[in-house]
């Protein structure tokens, strides 16, 4: 039997215990679980952002992987959290969207509200449920408790549908910035095989203070520090600057408006 | 016999390799050891702040668990460093009153100087005791070297009262802010089981530019803006301001001094 | 037969997913490979700094250690990604010169140019080498898939020597700021075996705003906050300024220019 993994998506920062907190819960309750950080650095509150890292993320890893995120501006409210199970890996978080993503990869996938208290934490506090409630459903989950025993299936859990651009007149789009990433790089929500004529033919893409129009195979392409397209590693449309940050560039933040343009649509 | 278990607690910051050097040295010497960082990101040399995250830390790890604290202004001065065996927890730490907070929460333990230099790694160098005398013990320790032969035990450690707010007259008292969290909460050191009358009559808590006299259960009940008090997950009252900072509303930073009043104390 | 190590060294960042995918994906063909991160957190595009980093962090680790290092700006440009073995440790690294100080440290080394496109991730992405070459390589290594099989041997791998000061006269030398550590502190590329008569007779060495002329043996014999220089953890000269930032106090930025003198040279 190999170990079971746990990986930790949250928005705690890493400067307080509190990810280390979830850790030693989850050790007590299984001793042999692994534990691997996805990023505790989501900006605070940032569903859409979190939403995003973890359905890249997730993919990577092994079959029968257990996913604990938490991301849950609603800690203490009346919002379920939530145990699915989504193509072979294990999802526990707050019923807030964080995994839409996650679903629309994978159409068929069993959602839970976690309602058995017995594997809580007690007395749970009203402001850390990662530590009393996630944190130790997680464990139990990975010690070898059946999913069943959590709660009841439900089948209106919290969706939003970040990753979908909507086309608003013919030859163009809006869509979003899904996220900057630590090197300035704007992560859009044009996915590159749904968008790929971008790679072959005239298109502008307004973002910010500017209109991109370049696109590039690889950063090395580039050669003047000009904001470029680049497919990204995610799948999705990114726009760079060669070593420098496209998003202080543009003047774009995280869920900022973009507009994709074929040209002949651009100023009429 | 399960791995043993490591925790690191450091004001090393996370860009260098200074917690991965501890965790090398330490292989060597414990190939089976399970490291896990509780934060490297205690504000430098803030020993109060190390205190109250350690004591919040610490308590949710299994039994036996080996915690390796530096958070060490006087590495390279005579201040000792020292071995404590707390409630089955072990800590292995700079004599500077870090461990105060764990010490008041278990009246029973016992403090050793560590003296044995063969556990060292040698050469000892002046700047980083952690790499040659703190994680090297930590590990001999985790291979099953008992405590006993680290040094002589010693009734005269380093303590502090971070977590003992003073009353300075009828309904009237002073604390401090031992922390400022990740979201700006301010984590205050008056207890919510000795204020616990906070929660149920009228109060001000002047923190900052501001006072504070409202209290809730959970973020959400919190509609607007406004700060509040609540009870934190760690068991003392915050200062929070629902998904803002309270400490930039406030202006308050760590350490800063707070008072708690009846409300009939204030203003004569 | 002990777990298979794998570090990390990255400049990545840790908001972001990117270590963890390099982490899922090495997870699923070496499920027992044991990961140990050094730094995520270079300066974007750093190379000398990361190889300072890593030259000091490896040698801490057992024998037969994977280090994994993704400081490459040059990915899906025609640089070629290596494997070396040092000293019985390996490394995977694109060929830009990050282990220039490894190599200067153990003059006995092999490096291969990594070209069997079996082991990589599949399809190659243009913008994340190190999740779809670098680590499935580590990863394969690590499972017992034999150097040789990566690819040839090469012996003209890119190499710099930002170890070396330079003699520029008779009494002085110049020389670069190799890196600002979280404390402030100025790690030079001074060796302090190198420069062992800087403890014991007059210098002055120029460093951004400011001339620093006195050397202290410990963190706790500067009893004023005035820059000094002391002999690093890491071997070299630092210059620090005690419990504060002497990169601030001095304006010196990573690469700065540095001059060692004997005074006598110093005003001609």
């Amino acid at each position: 039997m190999p170990r079971p993994i746990v990986t930790l998506l949250t928005d705690f920062g890493t400067a307080d215990h509190y990810a280390a907190a979830m850790k030693g819960v989850m050790m007590c309750i299984c001793p042999d679980a692994r534990f691997l950080d996805i990023s505790h650095e989501v900006t605070p509150f940032a569903v859409a952002e979190a939403a995003y890292t973890l359905a890249q993320a997730c993919r990577l890893f092994p079959q029968g992987t257990i996913h604990l995120v938490v991301v849950d501006p609603g800690v203490g409210s009346a919002r379920r959290p939530i145990l699915a199970e989504v193509g072979g890996h294990f999802f526990v978080a707050p019923d807030n969207g964080v995994l839409s993503m996650v679903f629309d990869a994978v159409p068929q996938h069993t959602i839970r509200e976690i309602t058995a208290s017995e594997y809580f934490r007690q007395p749970v506090s009203q402001t850390f449920h990662g530590r009393d409630i996630f944190a130790p459903v997680a464990a139990h989950l990975a010690a070898g408790v059946r999913p069943e025993k959590f709660g009841e299936v439900i089948d209106d859990a919290v969706r939003f549908s970040f990753g979908k651009p909507v086309q608003t007149a013919e030859g163009s789009w809006t869509g979003i910035a899904l996220k900057i990433d630590w090197f300035g790089n704007i992560i859009t929500n044009f996915h590159a095989d749904q968008f790929a004529w971008v790679a072959e033919q005239l298109f502008e893409l307004r973002a910010g203070s500017g209109v991109v129009s370049s696109y590039f195979r690889s950063y090395a392409e580039a050669e003047t520090k000009e904001p470029f397209v680049i497919k990204g590693s995610g799948g999705y449309l990114e726009i760079s600057v060669n070593e420098e940050s496209a998003a202080k560039f543009l003047g774009v933040e995280p869920g900022a408006p973009l507009q994709l343009c074929l040209p002949r649509r651009i100023g009429r």
